[in-house]
């Protein structure tokens, strides 16, 4: 029996298909950097309890809202660090906190709101509780607490 | 002499490349669609003006920060109708507020909070006042107001 | 009773985030463009047949092979005009020939091949044959000839 | 004094942004995963050389041509292994061979041929030979030689 989670850490590269004409990480791509460290962590949870998040696309997490703060650029190449939070664990939805960091330096704060659903054959989407499998290795955290300077 | 701005509306097709696995558009490709239509907004400002928006990489608008309420999931084929407003025009900075719709049905509302940047030599970036040739174009106009039943 | 189709013609502008810090169109991007015009066309053919060409999952055309030669890079901004062709229809496959263009100038020539396949339950591919309904509405045309200067 | 490269593999998992609502992983992103390890490659090279492949923009290796042969879909999750060969080395183009797999299935093959440029203040694109500090590490190897079964 595994020990609850309510953080994981991954990091990735930023390519060249995430930059844009500005020479930068293109801002919805943040995104999919946040989505990465999500699934990681649902992985880790999930895999042990073998509910894989979206296997065969029975089930799915999608997203009620989301939010971004942008500090500092993202350039190519740039190696980031994606540390993701469990701040809420409702009956059906989990609210993540996500920190994006190059070394010392903080980048992107994203706040990702996500609802448990099942697809149907139609792909309508139905929101279920959160299975207690996945539920019961799934604890809450405290905000990522951190100082954000000069902004 | 043309009378300032303060709404754009456009309108786009989900893709087969904008879904995911789930079957809906994915979520963060919701953002390149405001960003479809904050761009249209800024070139018929700024192409009166001789002021293309991102002319060469010299001019460009970094996202602050940015957010989207989810409401009722968007499909391939589905024809969007997009909506922005410029609801905050500071010195440097513009604040949009934007809706999806499908027909009568409100899909997403986002959020977008922009600096006017110059992109020097090596790519750094440095907000400047909005140049006024752009600035006198834009005005402020009230909040989308829309009632969210049901969410 | 609607006239067979062979080609189709649309036009598509240039978005910041299908731009890269190269300052041009990624050229993945290409290959959505490219789609883009494949899909109207299916949807011309298929609409009318009551068969639209992904509906909710079911039909899918996977791609086999794809090709695509760049002669001028596309920019932000640019209105690209895209030109599909059928040049060959198979029994359950079809080859498409694309053209992507700036006014005169010729930016990319690709070269698509797809299967009709139907997407099972577990989201298996199985390749069927292209349903009557949509195989008599398609016909093959010459390839698009076009003289690729100085290239 | 380091020996001449002419391969790289790295590995890199399918996304759930990477996929599409046929439930496989959308085609055009197969060119992003052969970038990731062509980017890699060229790091390897000219990190060592101190010219970073793209540094602050003013060196690009945009595409001439690409294209890629789909044998089996990758989806959600699947780890993908990547393996980048210098099939030909021009004076100013590289041409790469490129395989995917998972395990031991070939997902794709794809072939792309750069050429490489600076990029000038105007963000035009001009032709240049291959610095030597690079071009002195890359070796030309023989093609991937793999039997397309069934193919």
């Amino acid at each position: 029996m595994s020990t609850p989670l309510n953080e994981h850490r991954t990091s990735r590269r930023v390519e060249f298909a995430d930059t844009d004409m500005a020479g930068i990480m293109h801002f919805a791509r943040y995104f999919v950097f946040m989505e990465t460290a999500e699934h990681e962590l649902l992985r880790r949870i999930g895999g042990d309890a073998g509910l894989p998040p979206h296997d065969g696309g029975r089930l799915a997490w999608p997203r009620v809202s989301v939010s971004c703060d942008y500090l500092a650029p993202a350039r190519f190449g740039d190696e980031i660090e994606i540390r993701v939070r469990v701040l809420r664990k409702g009956t059906s939805s989990l609210i993540y906190g996500i920190e994006l960091r190059r070394g010392e330096t903080l980048l992107a704060r994203g706040r990702v709101t996500t609802v448990c659903c099942l697809i149907g054959p139609d792909s309508a989407l139905k929101s279920i509780p959160i299975p207690p499998a996945l539920a019961e290795r799934i604890e809450e955290a405290p905000e990522l607490l951190e100082t954000r300077a000069g902004f």
